[in-house]
């Protein structure tokens, strides 16, 4: 009888864990609109598309989770992350039919904004002498594409933004998509980018005011975020097709980290990518195969997830025609 | 003889400190063009204008600084703000006619944006059956007013914005334009609005690589960011005027501790404010006052900053008149 729970931790240690993770989490704002925006999604999504399936859905995470070191929050550590991945990821996923459910870190890289410039609105526009507001020439083409592109997918029920700030926030929002996509079945698929914390300080154990910088150094002690990955996949999404990421600044441990997660995890996919090399070469590792994916060099404007989600559709294609596999 | 710095630390002592913090930090990459916009807009603001006088010139600060806990930087700590205290100051302090050197942190709140949605660009625009892009009727004026008002201001030379991230990166900054700003004598203002962080993690006993969440809590050391602003006050900037800001979430102690900010670092002015509040109300002390501040609210749209940058430009005029006093 398996009595662990695959990641060297006791079944019920880590259940415990989470579970006081949940419980002591500061519960979230806007819990029943969010509720109702997941449910209207995904049932415009179960209805029967062009070949008579449902259509399928991914939830894409992007971009990094802020752990607070006070109750009202002045400090806290920050993952980073652009979001670039999660935003470029978006819009291939799209482009192959899929319907994501983009869940970003707030003011990360935004799908089909990417090759804008920092501040588009101040750098693009321009007032005419009408006091018209005017694009400049050289930024029409980026702009028309990024606004009709946006547009289209929101309008075709392709896309449902949620963003999220903090560690907590991520979590419970993960669990709910989870929840709510449950009704897909192997259709959905999870496509983990999210730089996500992996240590936390306990609400419950947190300083309710700014931590005063009275002489001497500052010790902080975080304890460890519980690995919600086996959750997902045991609990909340069992049918689901999940795709995790590993980023590492050592090259040396990141094929091996990257094995190591697929089975602690029970993964279908890990993809392993290496801070530096991120946006031209990723390593997607299975339970049988490592396959390097790489930018196509020979083409202007492409990306790494251009081949890389075209790789993906393909698997889970396979899956949902056998999900026992 | 006065051997202390005025913070309970031997003078000595700081200066270790802060060569220290200097020489270990990682060297700003554009430092030759930041230097060149700054000499390039301190000349442009040294001729006479109107008046016949150089005109007055503030560097605001603005958002949180980040602490890097690694050398290839995935993890960090963070202040957290907003940087709405210093956009609208900027646009405030250009309407009363001073030049703005706006330090802020990226992706924060910039000057004559604060109104609009936090993707404008997404939000407020459509793209119309023959391709163009139009402004949606609703979002017209505020848009129009912010392009038009940015623009003017980038045009006169009111406005050169600088962004940073790190701590490292602020204080190097903080230190080239205090020094550029030497020639202005009394017409230099600071107006340090940005969150500083208290502590940081010594670039030289930095990890390398990302800290792996092996089994276990983790435990950080930080040691304190020298005190900056005495030596701005006394070695950087000594004729310009000096206003600080101290932000707490508990106001039995607020008051007090911009006290002792006036005192400790010889600041002209200490705003003082607390985090729930901070749009509404915030306190002015100086080394004989304490002059509440409040939004006007009888009047839709108005500010904080609004009377606040009254008080403190007639405050700055006074000095200009008399810095001995």
């Amino acid at each position: 009888m398996d009595v662990t729970s695959g990641i060297g931790v006791p079944q019920e240690t880590l259940d415990a864990e989470i579970k006081s993770f949940f419980e002591s989490a500061p519960p979230l704002k806007n819990r029943d609109h969010i509720c109702e925006k997941l449910k209207e999604f995904i049932d415009r999504n179960l209805l029967p598309s062009g070949n008579g399936n449902a259509r399928r859905v991914v939830c894409v995470t992007s971009g990094g989770t802020t752990v607070p070191l006070e109750r009202r929050c002045v400090r806290h550590i920050d993952n980073f992350s652009s979001g670039h991945r999660g935003a470029a990821s978006t819009e291939h996923f799209i482009k192959a039919g899929y319907a994501v459910i983009f869940l970003h870190r707030r003011r990360t890289y935004q799908p089909y904004c990417r090759s804008l410039p920092e501040d588009p609105l101040l750098e693009c526009f321009e007032v005419t002498d009408e006091s018209n507001i005017q694009v400049r020439q050289s930024d029409s083409e980026a702009l028309t594409r990024a606004i009709t592109e946006h547009h289209a997918a929101v309008a075709e029920n392709l896309l449902l933004k949620l963003p999220f700030n903090t560690i907590f926030e991520y979590l419970q929002m993960l669990q709910m998509i989870a929840i709510s996509m449950t009704s897909l079945g192997a259709q959905a698929m999870f496509y983990l980018a999210a730089a996500v914390s992996d240590f936390y300080v306990p609400w419950t154990s947190m300083a309710e005011h700014k931590i005063q910088s009275a002489s001497g150094p500052l010790d902080i002690r975080l304890v460890q975020v519980p690995k919600m990955l086996s959750v997902l996949r045991k609990v909340w999404a069992p049918m689901a097709y999940c795709i995790s990421f590993k980023l590492e600044t050592d090259t040396k441990i990141l094929l091996e980290k990257a094995d190591m997660a697929l089975k602690k995890y029970k993964m279908h996919m890990v993809v392993a990518n290496e801070l530096s090399t991120r946006k031209e070469e990723v390593v997607v590792v299975t339970s049988n195969e490592k396959i390097s994916v790489c930018r196509d060099k020979t083409q202007v404007g492409t990306d790494v997830e251009n081949p890389l989600i075209r790789l993906i559709v393909e698997r889970h294609s396979a899956y949902i025609e056998n999900p026992d596999l």
